[in-house]
């Protein structure tokens, strides 16, 4: 239908969601919310969203005018979580120009290796990360600029090629205000390059109309719903997928933002918790495992903190137990940096609170959000129902989800096959399942997937039966190639020390126990000494599927 | 700056912000959530969101093939709050139509006009309104279709040359699924006219982007907040700027809605509330004036309604506190049909909540949101501080706010320069007062305000102090022209029977006991029986400015 001459045009104002709104509405009508963030010793530095305001202008201008930043150049951020991270979050991408978040976690070449990628002009670090980024200067031609924020020594920066600067010496004397560009809201905000385990670290870039839509959504009720009554710890790095969104979002409703810096031990976090009393935090399962434990050893007054958004990975329901006891409430989220990242958050439905199956709620990944559609599809690419049975990998759609990767200052955005299918949908390589309701349960990692016959087998389910039965340590389960099949799954097993439980014996565990369906049950076996793992402490299949294809491992067959 | 070749580019994937998609999300993931619609005896009707999706499809089938609805075609709805109105709310946008919601409390003769403005092909009308509807048709050149839904007599359209239509026979067999089109999000969605009480009625168009947008703000948790452990009474008519956009929130968090159809009366909205226990209610003053009456004549459980949003004209103080009384926590918003309405909503700042300061908050206007820029203009045009002492005429820009009017099938959207600003800004016609934390408190309306010598005098405020004097029943203070000032007040007072106030008394009582600021006070007095007033019964100040004009005033200078 072609579209008549006496179309109907909406009248409404064509006003672009760009991040300087967000800034300006933050610092004038929340400008007396508060940016704390911890020093360690003595009082911490406290920073009205006012201030932030007016030195996030500073910082424009300095970048602007002594730095000579303009047009979509990369400014790189290599800080922990505090005040000046957050100026840097709003002065970057309300200017025009990008933010790139760099992970101090990761290897030193991988680190060298994105800033070159996005060809960084200027760097901003905490003084206390220079022994990081000082030997790793020479390396990064393109960073013309090193602007130091905080304490730590200077030194080693002497010698260095770039022009060293002193943030707070930057911003004296700048105006405090910035005539904020309009901007087009699909430019490019802000990037994030995720640390995949195979090939180069791909680039994720947000754009002004992904973070403003995203802040929205976490501040709606049925998301983490803050509001100005709150204070929120954010213990997930401003590094790691814009600290899931927190920074921009209390900047929408003037939620205050309690910043730990360097201080992410248990100790000092319990600390904070018991001093500054947030009411909501934000951190991976293993800092609040920490906590836990640094809780038991020394009891802490903790009652402020009603809300705790778990994400990164699933949290154990041990965890969420032990912390509903001390009366903070777990609530799940599952994403990942090409969803910004907020893909679902586990909220029970009206009918199952209060009853018994409110926990196996929670315990999902979660439910997707309005502005995220999910699909399921099957090995042959089938889609699946959502029926809370079929698993499929998941694939997302939406105006915050990736549709391709940064393809670096000379190149196109590409779109590789494995990460996003034919219509432009992001593949999260995540399997799992989908409940009528829309909660999301993840089962396994599609690389991971034991692809047979056209069906999968799930090798985290298959191994979480194994490592249920009592003479097994260990238990891992990798796809390997079959004749008739295609894929049939190996199991791995380590026994516990004095362990005796025959191959026959974990099968018809398998089968009788914990009721895995016959044909998913694994015909190899073989017992290994322990399972490889990865630098961060997971299983490292592809050694183990390598071992296998290249006769290293004694397989039984039954 | 021209952009560089090797701009860096988002790589979020484009995807619109349209109306398809809430329904499609509420109505899968939150399927289970109901629309209940009061039916005046027995069970009332229930319908869930699933159903509702379903049927929305069936209806879009129906306008589509059997009533050959295309391209921007307007279909009207003459409708209480019902769950059939909800189904044309998303079907017919969705579709890509355009939803045209009319006013059944206008005068037919404004109806018509508006009718034929927006040039409606199908108008979808509840039985109970036909007689309203019938006479009018005959009027209505463009309306090809009538679909008739709910009880009433039909015969009153007998001899129609337009098409009759039974709502549930259109929908009958039709799929219950339907390929909704990828739009572009700027493309209108759904259009609502002014009711001015000069001039023509102006026709706003929303746009699927604003509606989604607004919608988001909605369900923040600063502003409404609901989840779907709510239920909204949705007391105001869904032809009231969208229900104050509660039918497309809902959809986006499964908030259970309640409709109470025609049954408008205290008696029947008591009845409905004990019975089916909202959460949420959202309606103007006179409803809630009325509710209050009937629940002390005759008491009811209304413990379930912990939050009422009260909106379209002040809420006076005491009526506040009454509810308060009753446990529910009203929560006061400003907004026009031009700003979708969502332009201030008055949650208390989190230093004033449970203090005396709070009521004070509450009896604001309320707060900005991120998505609505704010400034005061003064008489001669210049930008006023936000003091909470200047007051000047609000301006309000954002994405959901009107940049111009419909200009009918045959006309470019028009843009008045007493409604918009040389820059694009809304004027709101309001003047009141910013506070520095971004809070608005209206004080008059502009066109009722003194100008005097280049500053402002707010009829309203000399109007309020006047009648807090004992002798004076009513007052009405208006603009009148002034040889050296430009304008200054004439004050219009209706005395108490057998009251003996002279005017030196009362402008004595002005300054000393009201604290009005001298060169304010009015120096034109007179004498009436009685204000005129609008048909809404608010005072209408033109026919006293008329009179004064027309030397129909008795006037004394003093």
């Amino acid at each position: 239908m072609s579209p008549r001459e006496d179309a109907v045009l909406s009248t409404m104002q064509d006003v672009p969601l760009l991040i300087s709104r967000i800034l300006v509405h933050g610092s004038t009508i929340h400008g007396t919310s508060q940016v704390t963030t911890w020093t360690g010793e003595g009082e911490p530095q406290r920073r009205s969203f006012a201030e932030i305001g007016a030195r996030s202008a500073q910082l424009a201008h300095a970048l602007r005018d002594d730095l000579g930043v303009a047009g979509d150049d990369r400014v790189a951020t290599l800080m922990w979580n505090n005040a000046e991270h957050v100026e840097a979050y709003f002065a970057i991408p309300s200017m025009g120009a990008v933010l790139h978040t760099l992970n101090l976690r990761l290897p030193v070449e991988q680190l060298a290796w994105i800033v070159n990628h996005a060809a960084d002009r200027v760097v901003i670090v905490n003084g206390s990360l220079l022994p990081l980024l000082a030997p790793l200067l020479p390396h990064l031609p393109t960073v013309e600029h090193v602007v130091v924020s905080g304490p730590g020594d200077r030194s080693v920066l002497d010698g260095a090629t770039a022009q060293v600067h002193e943030y707070e010496e930057l911003l004296a004397g700048k105006p405090t205000a910035f005539d904020w560009p309009e901007l087009d809201e699909r430019q490019a905000a802000a990037m994030c390059y995720t640390s995949g385990t195979t090939g180069d670290p791909k680039g994720v870039v947000f754009s002004h109309r992904s973070v403003y839509l995203h802040s929205m959504q976490v501040n709606m009720a049925q998301s983490m719903g803050l509001t100005d009554q709150d204070t929120t710890l954010v213990v997930v790095p401003q590094f790691h997928v814009n600290a899931w969104g927190l920074p921009h979002a209390t900047f929408m409703t003037g939620v205050n933002m309690l910043m730990p810096d360097r201080f992410l031990q248990p100790a000092p976090l319990a600390e904070m918790i018991e001093s500054e009393r947030p009411t909501h935090a934000a951190a991976v399962p293993t800092i609040w495992q920490g906590l836990l434990g640094e809780l038991h050893a020394k009891p802490r007054d903790v009652s402020s903190l009603g809300q705790v958004t778990i994400g990164g990975s699933a949290c154990p329901p041990s965890l969420m137990e032990a912390f509903d006891k001390l009366g903070m409430r777990v609530c799940h989220a599952w994403g990942m940096t090409e969803t910004s990242p907020l893909g679902t958050i586990a909220r029970p439905p009206a009918h199952a609170v209060g009853t018994e199956e409110e926990l196996a709620y929670r315990l999902t990944q979660g439910r997707f959000p309005t502005s995220v559609e999910a699909r399921l599809r099957g090995p042959g690419g089938e889609r699946l129902p959502w029926d809370g049975e079929s698993a499929g990998e998941l694939e997302v759609r939406g105006p915050w989800i990736a549709g391709a990767y940064y393809g670096g200052a000379s190149g196109e955005p590409f779109r590789p096959d494995d990460k996003f299918s034919e219509d432009g949908w992001l593949k999260t390589g995540d399997v799992g399942t989908i409940s009528p309701d829309g909660f999301l349960t993840l089962t396994d990692r599609a690389k991971d997937v034991i692809k047979s016959g056209g069906e999968w087998i799930s090798s985290v389910e298959l191994e979480n039966a194994l490592m249920s039965h009592p003479d097994v340590a260990e238990a891992a389960v990798v796809a390997v190639p079959d004749d008739k099949w295609g894929e049939r799954p190996l199991a791995t097993v380590v026994l516990k020390e004095g362990a005796t439980a025959d191959f026959e014996t974990l099968r018809s565990f398998l089968a009788d126990e914990a009721q895995i369906a016959k044909w998913q049950l694994p015909e190899r076996w073989t017992i290994i000494g322990a399972v490889p793992k990865t630098s961060v402490g997971k299983f490292d299949k592809k050694v183990l599927r390598r071992q296998y294809a290249d006769g290293e491992l004694d397989v039984t067959q039954i």
